[in-house]
């Protein structure tokens, strides 16, 4: 009963099989492995996008510092959410790659909108050389707190940015997981819709730890890979991430595990609500959730083995409900999900 | 036939089979894995050191990057040679992450000696305010060129440092080949020696990408750990990384694919010497050496299809002789050697 | 009738007499100069702090973002109001020279309260190494909304500082107003009320560009002197800059400047209560003036050669009021004062 | 006899008379002010370029370090002699500006040549991604040591650099005395030579403290004006720099001031030489002049107040001559210079 994070469950039997395969032989370093080739291709088939440059690194933080450090300039305002990972979770890694300052767009319901996306910008570069310049906009899917935008909605916030003449970035720590809530293709998610530059995530669907930085104009090519060896994130056996990236993208694994893990989510948060005991200040819409719970539940829960994060004290005020977060990852499966409930229930 | 580099070839089984054990169940992530806390002590018994601060990195670069920024002011000069890999070949990586200027201590045979060291220090801070001031000093071993410090040696530049109140790196890239080289323990070449930190490699010698950072003063520890996640290279499922690290220390592979790399690094250049054709611009005393050899040789042996690196223009005068270097990994063995000299003959 | 800004004015005559006086003979550079004997006794006389480091810097940026670099780490957040100067007005500056991220503590009348740092500080650090650390708070006095704290108010938020460890910065650019406002000494208005490294403003109070910063704990000399030079800002004419601190110090001319200004605005705020039709979002406590006025009466000031600056768009729906705002400084007087007001109801 | 620099010596007093003009009445700040619209006409004039992008700072590591930033990518190589200004004497502030790394060039008489200009180039960027790319080309004229390049010499050095396609950058603190050496005009050593960007320096040469950083292609204008507010650069009260190079370029003033310091510094190394006691590593061509000199000699001279720089130990071998470091600021005349000599035989 392992609900604490997405990165918490094992990689798919497949990506180890991948990792066996590519441990055959030599190879030249540094992303001139055959299997980089095979991961290019693929991306951008799979994001029909044939020029886009296309580049792994091991960890989320470093896919979207190193993409925004490349949009961005150090005089610049990032506009996204006061919640998002880049602000909240990143110990000012992005602000590290890129000089530049997150500034806040408010949200409704964990997401932009094109209104307050707006204001934020309008709110900006109104002092000339004094104050930060307008900079790119940086979109999180799945949001932090579970919810995914629609594809219009997206469209209507690029729809500003491109008003402004400003990049867009979506943070896609959990695309997969969008994609399979939106049923489109990962083209309608991103350029269709927009978007300039995305990081496809893995490391929280079912690999080890890659995500794949996509540009889908190739004129910012050369400045990431300048960048991300700069910042110490080029690997010299880069077989071991493209390997990942292979059997991430046969046979749509990336999408399957999605599939799964969202389909855990749903059946978990149907369980909770059916419950009566549990609400949601979020609508849980992918593979997470944030929930309220009387704290005597989450005593009875937490006793038989359930692990997720408490947001706040643990030991607060025993008549409070605790606000908690659960994650569903690839292989929590049906079962994990149904123990869970027995559990709260039994 | 492949010399290119000690990061073309494959990774041990035992690592591959530790990545499979690993992959098992759940575990918390950044570095609170169960992993984490056997390699934590096992590098601390290693090192003969029970109170080092202990981490992973995935790449070299990383290592020494995070290490010299923790070690190091945005203002201040660090020791190194002209031809050292973080001078080199880390496209500013050290700069970004510390601030500071590197500044070239004069090498002999590819090695800085105390008094040139002395040298480089006595002109730094000799402005007051207006000049770098003296910052750490760092040490490659084995170098880039394939010599090897010896314990005298080493001890003799921490002298130096120590005499001025300077804190002294390591970069082991290859810290395993020059164990092997001296027939030391890792603490005689380290903290006995008067090293503060040293970066202990994996990547070049069996795993897929692994570098464990290790202070023999704690006080630097969470300062490392905060430029760590700064620096984006905190691994979210980090059991991949101790797995690795896990698998190296085990019955002392580290030692026995470092045994065979040099074991191959020897025969090499025993039979280039042979040969009476090759000469060494550096002496080989481990796994990798420089080598100058007739145009006609290199066209042979490549044609025969050995890869390996040439300095300089590949279709240079054909009269003159081709500088190259060759690397041995732990893989290469006898017969990849013995082919490679054969073909040199054939 | 220039009301734009406290850095339109002239310098105050006394200073250019200064600046005539040390342009005889000869100085060594860099802060080495005579003059500098006579301001930092004369600054550690004004704060009766015989222990204090004083350095002066030519621009409020420069002073603010040096300090900062020196109190706070790269992974730091620091707590500020949004509407801090070294948040909308400097460009990235204190993020350029600290690495930090600035985070926002809630306003009431433009100055944070004690809850509300409190409930920013706790936000904080609630993600062990993933999220920024709890860095220095920096408090503006006199606020860029024209408020000024009280003492008891100062001593409040330094209390909550300390509570948690942090160390406190006041960006004193308009720091004489603010001690005119209070009828109280620097020492009370900063050491004594636990601030840990004051902004002692000059430039926009009758000087031509000269800040003192000023660290009540000598530990941070060096490290600042360091981060002044690699930041560009020592001075190799540094008499220049010293002979307008001393000038400033003489005589208490800045208090007397201050006096004047403070005089003026407020002549000027009441003269403009006493229309009816000019409103005040916050109450003017020293110099300047956010102010709401019929968009008609605007013209009409600006027709008789007013100059002041608007906030958003001057060209906007001719029936809402103006927002705008009003600095007064040292030299404007009440002529100036009484011309303005005659304007309005002209 | 103050010889010690050419900071030393006062304003001249036309500059004086200035800053008090420009006391009169109000100003818009930031360089909006009139006497800087006379400024950038004064210098395009000068430069006979009338596109030319011009700026003012205070200080000569500020015109260096943004200029240079505004050139280089943090991943670039910058290429000087290791004994220039930005290298030495500069606190890390131009890496700090910039991210690049300086890369030396040997220098020949203080003097980059064409030749290994040409074999520091090409050094760089051989190991792709890896290594740092080929970034500006910086130029100290007058050099450090004294020396001046001939217009043929830096059009040779800035073909080398077009030939890669670098920028060229010159670091012109004592720019003025270099014009009077070679009895050019400023186009002809700048643009015309194949200069990009040029600091034109004044505080070296009777101002209190301004540079001005001319860009001939003004595309760089907008960057290099954020640069400047992002490092704290940009003065409220602009108009006290703009008066000192309104001053500086009426009637020529910047080419009288060097003429002046130029025909001291003449006149003391011709006595110099007639002593047959003192000797130049470099030959004296401008208005300074690194000198060694029997330690008797020195000591007689230093009693009877003649101030300068030694370079090493004062309290050296008594046997073993001084090398110093003797500069005229055009203040110090024909009279100041003959006590100096007087002092020498006396």
């Amino acid at each position: 009963m392992f609900f604490a994070s997405d990165n918490s469950g094992p990689a798919h039997p497949n990506v180890m099989e991948a990792m066996l395969r590519a441990n055959e032989g030599y190879r030249f370093g540094y992303g001139a492995d055959a299997e980089m080739d095979r991961v290019r291709q693929g991306i951008r088939d799979l994001f029909e996008a044939p020029e886009a440059a296309v580049y792994l690194v091991a960890t989320g933080t470093a896919a979207n510092s190193i993409a925004l450090g490349t949009l961005a300039n150090p005089w610049d305002a990032i506009f996204c959410t006061k919640m998002s990972h880049i602000n909240e979770d990143e110990c000012n890694a992005p602000e590290f790659y890129s000089g530049a300052k997150l500034t806040f767009v408010e949200d409704t319901n964990a997401k932009m909108t094109p209104d307050a996306l707006r204001t934020a910008i309008e709110a900006e570069q109104t002092r000339g050389v004094h104050g930060p310049q307008r900079g790119p906009v940086s979109i999180t899917q799945v949001t932090e707190k579970g919810t995914v935008y629609t594809l219009d909605e997206i469209s209507a916030l690029t729809a500003v940015a491109r008003e402004f003449g400003l990049a867009t970035h979506l943070d896609g720590a959990r695309f997969a997981n969008a994609i399979v809530t939106l049923g489109c293709t990962p083209a309608e998610m991103t350029w269709k819709a927009g978007i300039d530059c995305v990081c496809f995530g893995g490391t929280k669907n079912g690999l080890m730890g890659v995500e794949a930085v996509v540009f889908f104009d190739p004129k910012h090519a050369w400045e990431f890979e300048l960048r991300r060896k700069r910042g110490a994130h080029l690997f010299s056996k880069h077989r071991y991430l493209s390997a990942q990236m292979v059997a991430y993208l046969e046979d749509n694994l990336w999408h399957d595990l999605a599939t799964k893990a969202n389909a855990s989510g749903q059946r978990l948060a149907q369980g909770l609500q059916a419950t009566n005991a549990v609400t949601f200040p979020y609508q849980p819409e992918a593979n997470l959730m944030f929930f309220e719970m009387p704290r005597a539940l989450h005593h009875k829960v937490q006793a038989a083995g359930a692990q997720y994060y408490l947001m706040g004290d643990a030991d607060g005020d025993p008549d409070a409900p605790v606000l908690g977060r659960l994650v569903c990852d690839w292989s929590v499966g049906a079962e994990g999900v149904d123990a869970f409930l027995a559990a709260l229930k039994g």
